[in-house]
């Protein structure tokens, strides 16, 4: 499929199913709205799939690597070495998506989606290596726009082959050293919001270098005038190959109507190019947490989306993610399991 | 035990383990504290039980039941005969907290402390009547001195139990038509919070009601003067059964060194009053939710504990206890599970 062809399958979400759903969960022994956000999540999930009666599906949580020219800036405080060491950790199941997935019940895939490395043969790991990190976004455009378009177009087959395969929820997930810096660019061009405003520390950088950090986003921003009203050049010129492919793995979703549940700051960057190029996708996306990240909050604010949890999580990986998809299981339960009034004979209010 | 023995048996948390707890959480493949909360909350684990390797413990979460006296003041929108028709949907596994336990892989136990009918035998409950529903604590004190104290040591001894029965984690759950009202009284009384602050709808009653439950409320706190430094005294004379009940869980959890999980504003109260008795009891509770329920942040506050998740919620029933019993385990998880990076061969930062 054409990235045109995938942006005009997307549908606007069922209003019918939604209505259904809650109409049943109006009808289950507890007071009227009760159980807040699991109720509104488990009504998303029956509008974004239009099952009303769902089982609970299988979840997948992706987890794309990739470098980035620009941590030659002194952006991060780790070393870009550090995104090939992570995906094999990954693979071993020792990083904390790993553990966090096997608690919620879901699978983790590992995307090479852009490391500076050459893995050779290793088993799990699925190889889409676009190229060799991203150029340094400070002095050039991040990508070409045909690099970019074939990043969005990995995670929209990955996605539309999830889908075939039955999974049923994904989750997103990313691994990159110096990946805040194209995240807080693609904010503060997406939201419109100042560079100082939505840019964070990462993993832990200190004053002088997250000042630095900063000039350096406004540099590439001043360079590169990236363009807000076509999200493909955004992601491109700022962004980053994990970013892009989360973008059309988010993209691929919406097509084949399987509810994406987007992890913390990166996730939202991508939600944010994703929604850029086809804004019906904004209504398949369930915000997993709220990232200590300072940009998070202006991405949760521009797309409308409120995140379920707040636990001072800045790790990415997918993390978050898979904390979510727990919560979206237990919201397809109480939907489900929970007897009526009528079932269990309880009187209703007075 | 008495219950000056059970308070003299609960010791102050492990530092020593919190620490070890630390460092192990500060050698694991991800950057410092990253896992927010989560880390917060295993360390949290390692310093109540003194293991710093925790395996997955069993959990439970105890709903106790009972009626009020009170309710026919008009402070719910639920008529009575719901506290007994909600107890055989709990045994039959149909309500919210049956169906959020199965998720998270905890026990339900149903414990009659106090409903105003004749189960007769019931396969499953644990009859544990104290009497048949409290007084109406406008009028008169909700009971003797000596009936708080009975329901208090049937908490303390189903804790104890359940600790030597190997039980690692206890969650806290209620069912009771207006034990919104009692809750609102004690909250008012330890937190020297005006009634109104404190007080909220409970189950959904309109203005009306609303205004009616405060000066319900504020009759009780005249006529009987509970004293906050004698907090048995509190939740004699405007407490409830399930109110004492949960007290005494926790001093027998606290006593056993087995975390207790609240739940939302009714557990919260029993926090108080648990507190009020012996205030080591305080770093033994993990706050699962902050409920919609207007007191319950000014419980939070007084026990200076953050609720781990804030989704709306204000069923009760220990629903949000199972949910916050699932991010225990997966915070034990990630003290144990994950890699370290010497194990991983990932480099430390720069």
């Amino acid at each position: 499929m054409t990235l045109d062809e995938v942006v005009r399958q997307i549908q606007p979400v069922d209003q019918q199913s939604a209505a259904k759903a809650q109409a049943r969960l109006d009808g289950l022994t507890k007071p009227l709205g009760s159980l807040g956000r699991l109720e509104e999540t488990a009504v998303r999930y029956a509008a974004i799939t239009g099952d009303v009666k769902p089982n609970v599906p299988r979840g997948v949580v992706f987890t794309f690597a990739a470098d980035h020219g620009v941590a030659m800036e002194g952006v991060s405080a780790y070393p870009s070495e550090v995104t090939p060491q992570m995906v094999l950790n990954f693979l071993r199941g020792g990083a904390g998506v790993n553990v966090l997935a096997r608690h919620a019940g879901v699978e983790v895939r590992v995307v090479d989606i852009g490391v500076a490395h050459d893995f050779a043969m290793v088993p799990g790991l699925i190889q889409k290596k676009v190229m060799r990190g991203t150029r340094n976004l400070r002095r050039e455009p991040a990508m070409s726009r045909t690099e970019a378009a074939q990043a969005l177009h990995i995670g929209i087959d990955l996605a539309t082959q999830a889908a075939c395969e039955g999974i049923g929820l994904i989750g997103t997930g990313e691994m990159g050293i110096g990946n805040t810096t194209p995240s807080a660019a693609i904010t503060a061009v997406m939201t419109g919001r100042a560079v100082a405003e939505v840019t964070g520390r990462g993993t832990g950088i200190d004053e002088a270098g997250h000042a630095n950090k900063i000039q350096v986003i406004q540099d590439a921003l001043d360079r590169h005038r990236p363009d807000p009203a076509d999200a493909v050049d955004v992601v491109a010129k700022v962004g980053g190959l994990e970013i892009a492919g989360l973008a059309g793995l988010i993209l691929g979703a919406a097509a084949a109507r399987v509810p994406v549940v987007l992890d913390g700051f990166i996730a939202g960057a991508a939600a944010l190019i994703a929604v850029g190029i086809q804004p019906l996708c904004r209504d398949y996306l369930i915000a997993s947490h709220r990232s200590v990240e300072r940009g998070h909050q202006a991405i949760l604010d521009h797309l409308g989306l409120t995140a379920l949890l707040d636990l001072d999580l800045r790790l990415g990986e997918g993390t978050g993610a898979c904390l979510g998809m727990g919560l979206v299981q237990a919201s397809i339960k109480i939907l489900t399991e929970m007897a009526t009034f009528d079932e269990a004979g309880v009187s209703q209010r007075d």
